[in-house]
């Protein structure tokens, strides 16, 4: 579905007003009073107009979105929620394909665009996971571009014959290998990380591996993962979500690693964690690291949180790196925008002529305001289609 | 303005389906299927019901809501911010009359009904904000309960003259003495809390410190104030604002400090910051000190953010404290609600018999939900009387 659109009198990132044609779903010409007949106008109302989020790491699988409220009385260790959550799956029916299309149309509804989720793929639940998320992308393939990565949640190493169900996702439709945690939870980071290395290699596939170990833990295992990207030459096809390593208090060794990041194209996706030592988004982005941000579960058996807002993302983004100055809060945008875009490799995403024609139109007198403010969006736009309004799908597909 | 009012149909803390009585302002009954004739009856649709939101932490002489955007442009230390909102005061305008009326109503119509607020004090604009909150604590004394902290913004002893404006603004009707990181900012703890001790006992009012000195720093400013506490009796009249200090690694000594607050019944309040180190709330209950939370400044020349929103703040302090079971989100909206009307010495509070009918409903399957979710507020009720519904003042007071 790629539409012709005109969007009269909006503000491409807060700055000059002009108007935006977008014909056969790409965007062909922004400036000042086009006069263009023969098209589907919308008054952008004097709004700021952005490039579409990017969620750029969420689970869309395992939502709990529209169900009845779970009272979570989870353990506190790690093992515990992963526990949790694969027989929870079962028990309380978290079905993918209802619950990943319940969480995709929230998002989409506030300005989303463009999706990468990481899909669980185990010994017991197999690729049910990957199996409905796909289910979903193909019947939402019109208003949302959604990527898959195999995610080895209960781990690799540790549940023998989960490297072959790994696999068979790749074969599946599966667009990136995942990875989490080789040390703290596969408890064989070489082996971990061996695996999920050879499977890219094998499948010509981008990695992106959940790092949650703290310290030099993390550190240690971020260097196995850069080791390797350089071995194999995967610059730019590697991305490492969370980081928290690299919020740690030895500075000079954080330097160091950021700076090899840089220099092997190694991308870094953050959610802004409050509570969790953080990636320092503006020195990994003064070295020439791309960062990217999303959501991560939403209302799901970990945790009560979220809702699929990638622009209120941007702005715990900000809060959590201390971002006041106007500045730095348009860095957070782009964070939840260009970021996750450079992350996912998209073509044609922007802002520009020639770009896809993916656009959204946000409320508020400045990018900071409309960060921090976050109202609803205004006017959410697939391809030269209107997929929501005012925070809500057009039309309706719970209708 | 004391009402009587019939809520029926709601869930006291998200618990067993009830009717709340309110005669004269105060709750007189909670009970199922009370039969009582002429009265106002409001249908509570079986939503949640808690008391009143208590903003426990915030500057209503200084936020910018309703003006023109602020393009924040300040330098990154303390003193910056400090020297730039003083001198932007005069050339913006920010009239505190107008400026506070416009936060309590914003706030209010969120669920808050008691305030404390700080309010600059300084030998640049002298009283003017004092007043200024003052006129409006009076136009708006029926709807909301505000107390005034005189807060030496500018520093006390580093500029001569402020201890004396500090006295005028007492003598005036400020309720409580402020104080400002006395090492890091003033830089003279003892000179700084002898005068913030001596104005407390020569007015015998409570004392509320902003301490955000970090770590052993911090540490020791706190120490100070727990020796002059005791020394001159003052437990349970004084409260640490921020104390970003008891987030700092060393866990033993923050330990210690923390027993040392909860023997001098210290309270702490926070605004669980995602860019700071934090007191940590559940370590703080468990020792028995009681913490409240506030918004801090809301869109002001300090920073973009905010709404005045206490249930959205419960959330911040529960995602700061990695709080995700339900019972963790529970402690999160109590700290927003019983903790702060501890701290402010509220007379009467709470959900029971003989408490004043302030009271929220809120939309949500439980507690958990309702903070992580926090839509508009259904209803408000100050004394008995509905102030705002569906998120808007009723009457709405800008008609």
């Amino acid at each position: 579905m790629a539409s012709n659109l005109l969007i009269r009198n909006v503000r491409p990132m807060g700055g000059i007003n002009g108007d935006i044609l977008i014909e056969a779903g790409r965007i062909t010409r922004i400036e000042p009073g086009l006069a263009i007949l023969d098209v589907r106008v919308e008054d952008g109302g004097g709004r700021i107009v952005i490039p579409g989020l990017v969620e750029a790491h969420t689970h869309l699988d395992k939502s709990l979105i529209g169900m009845p409220w779970y009272r979570n009385e989870v353990g506190p260790r790690l093992m515990d929620k992963i526990d949790n959550e694969r027989e929870a799956k079962t028990r309380l029916g978290i079905d993918p394909i209802r619950q990943s299309r319940r969480q995709v149309l929230a998002s989409v509804a506030q300005g989303t665009t463009h999706i990468r989720s990481h899909v669980d793929v185990d010994t017991v639940n197999g690729l049910a996971g990957v199996e409905g998320v796909m289910r979903t992308r193909e019947e939402l393939r019109d208003i949302v571009d959604i990527e898959i990565v195999a995610f080895p949640q209960s781990g690799m190493m540790s549940r023998p014959g989960t490297v072959g169900v790994m696999q068979k996702a790749l074969e599946l439709g599966a667009d990136v290998v995942g990875g989490l945690d080789p040390a703290g939870i596969d408890r064989d980071p070489k082996g971990h990380l061996d695996a999920v290395f050879d499977l890219a290699q094998r499948f010509g596939r981008p990695i992106d591996i959940h790092l949650h170990e703290p310290g030099e833990l993390g550190a240690f295992s971020l260097e196995l993962i850069m080791e390797r990207t350089r071995a194999v030459g995967m610059q730019g096809k590697v991305a490492i979500s969370h980081a928290f390593c690299l919020g740690m208090p030895n500075v000079e060794y954080v330097g160091r690693l950021i700076d090899e990041l840089a220099e092997l194209s190694i991308q870094i996706l953050t959610t802004g964690p409050a509570s969790q030592p953080s990636p320092p988004v503006a020195k990994l982005r003064a070295a020439g690291v791309v960062v990217g941000a999303g959501n991560d579960g939403i209302r799901d058996t970990w945790g009560p949180y979220g809702n699929g807002d990638m622009l209120e993302r941007a702005m715990f983004v900000g809060l959590r790196n201390n971002f006041r100055r106007d500045d730095e809060l348009e860095v957070a945008l782009d964070v939840c925008t260009r970021g996750g875009a450079q992350v996912m490799a998209l073509e044609r995403y922007g802002l520009a002529p020639g770009c896809w024609g993916d656009v959204v139109l946000l409320e508020g007198e400045t990018v900071a305001d409309a960060v921090v403010s976050h109202l609803p969006r205004a006017l959410v736009v697939k391809r030269g289609t209107v997929v929501a309004r005012a925070g809500t799908m057009e039309p309706d597909p719970s209708a």
